[in-house]
């Protein structure tokens, strides 16, 4: 299968039900909402509601209504990197190669615009407009999952300990906490929504579940190894700014070679979770390794 | 009936259900998980679950399983707070007569802190460990109450355009936005949440949003006199504060006089809504009257 053409499908679908969940830019107030569809279509690359889409393909399930449900997750998504880039927080002028939201908008804007795509996540998981045929009984542990993955015991968390670490001699469990919940703990909950969409039986949804976890780690990897040899037009931000910040990254424990062969070593890992899964499952063992392509 | 001793009673039970949906201060990470308590405990009426709560009650309901329920309104109206208090906000330093959050555990941990309740609520809203007997299919419409009254068509949206008012000579009906979404949304869910939680019915549900809007708009009003003409120890913040940012309120559209004459108009509406319910709406009756009592 082309993973490439795959992505670019189903970032076309998503892109269109999100376009559908986010009022019109000139809804009153606008600069909210200018603010919120600023930076939703800032050019992701929506990898979290295609996990979702595709871990729902792997058991068999049409996915027509889970695609609003996926688009809740780039919100949640968005929402984080906002707040994150945040003056009093990560302080991150460029994002995805443009100013940050609250570089445009102003900081008050962009934490209220934050705090609106969190809310709308929520918002569109309750609203049967939005959720069509999918019953109450499988929309509350989808809603489950996102604001466990988004709270103190997931991002929230996650973001805590990565701030109050910059500058810090952390150990590596700690950078381990790190990954887990900033950036692990959505892409983890990503799959099992899909997984959740489509009626996983207890046994696929562990299977799915490990190979979330799998993924999340390799993204983080591969990110951080960007952050040292990539450029400002494949990272959208500015190189080198973990360094700069103090912040220890993946290669700082290991260095680039290991990092590199850990992520291939991660990426193998999700695969080889999918082992009992027929070829439905194939765009999730291609994007396993799509994901540290990147840094190879 | 002893309005104050109701209140008494069914602030210690929100206390309660809090405490419990509430981790330890001392959870990892601790900073976030204090800031959290410090805010939500910080002495606060508890006055929407306690709408919540009587509403149930004027319906015949038995409350048991709602107070976790109620317990999520509280947890979104201290992440509203928090982040409204921020200096990118209304910078305020103080609220319930001590120092805001930001003040304490500074800005990144309250933007987190806030974050975190108001994820906390969705997590609690959809955890069945939390939610007891309270079935799928009526737990949903709850989380778009919340979620509605919380977002860009509620709270955010009235934050945005009262911050994008101050120091301008707005309008009235500008400033009845600002109040209907500011605090007048989440009072109204307040409310609701309470009749979807006793399956109100129809013309009930009605009646008892009517009411929740009169209650809110009569909370608002009553709010701006008291900015003016309460004391630091009746506001647990700084008097004319209002005045000071160039905020327009109710009394410089009104006068006091006129305010405090509205006031009880609108309370003596909140009453006459319930005219079909018997005495079981006695205390959201004796609520009405005593949310005006304070500055009369």
């Amino acid at each position: 299968m082309d993973i490439k053409s795959y992505l670019s499908k189903k970032k076309d679908l998503v892109d269109k039900a999100l376009e559908k969940l986010v009022p019109p830019a000139k809804t009153f107030p606008a600069s909210v909402h200018e603010a919120m569809r600023y930076s939703l279509f800032a050019g992701g690359k929506r990898v979290r509601p295609i996990l979702a889409i595709a871990a729902a393909e792997a058991l068999g399930a049409k996915t027509t209504d889970l695609l609003p449900l996926a688009g809740t997750l780039e919100l949640i998504h968005t929402y984080s990197l906002i707040h994150d880039d945040l003056p009093a927080m990560d302080d991150d002028d460029l994002r995805r190669g443009r100013p940050t939201c609250h570089k445009v908008y102003g900081e008050a804007i962009a934490i209220l615009a934050g705090d609106g795509l969190l809310t709308m996540a929520f918002e569109t998981l309750s609203d049967p407009r939005r959720t069509g045929k999918v019953p109450a009984n499988r929309l509350l542990p989808i809603i489950k999952e996102l604001a466990t993955a988004s709270g103190v015991f997931g991002m929230v968390g996650g973001q805590v300990v990565d701030m109050e670490s910059e500058g810090k001699d952390i150990d590596f469990p700690t950078l381990e906490y790190i990954h887990t919940h900033k950036t692990g703990a959505l892409i983890r909950a990503s799959v099992r929504v899909g997984a959740l969409y489509a009626k996983a039986g207890k046994r696929q949804f562990t299977a799915l579940t490990h190979y979330g976890e799998m993924v999340g780690l390799a993204f983080q990897i591969a990110d951080d190894i960007l952050d040292i040899t990539g450029t400002r037009e494949e990272t959208g931000k500015d190189v080198g700014s973990d360094l700069e910040k103090g912040k220890k990254t993946f290669p700082s424990f290991y260095g680039l070679e290991e990092s590199r062969r850990r992520a291939v070593e991660v990426a193998d890992r999700a695969v080889l979770s999918l082992k009992d899964f027929d070829k439905k499952a194939d765009p999730l063992r291609e994007l396993a390794k799509y994901i540290i392509n990147r840094v190879n």
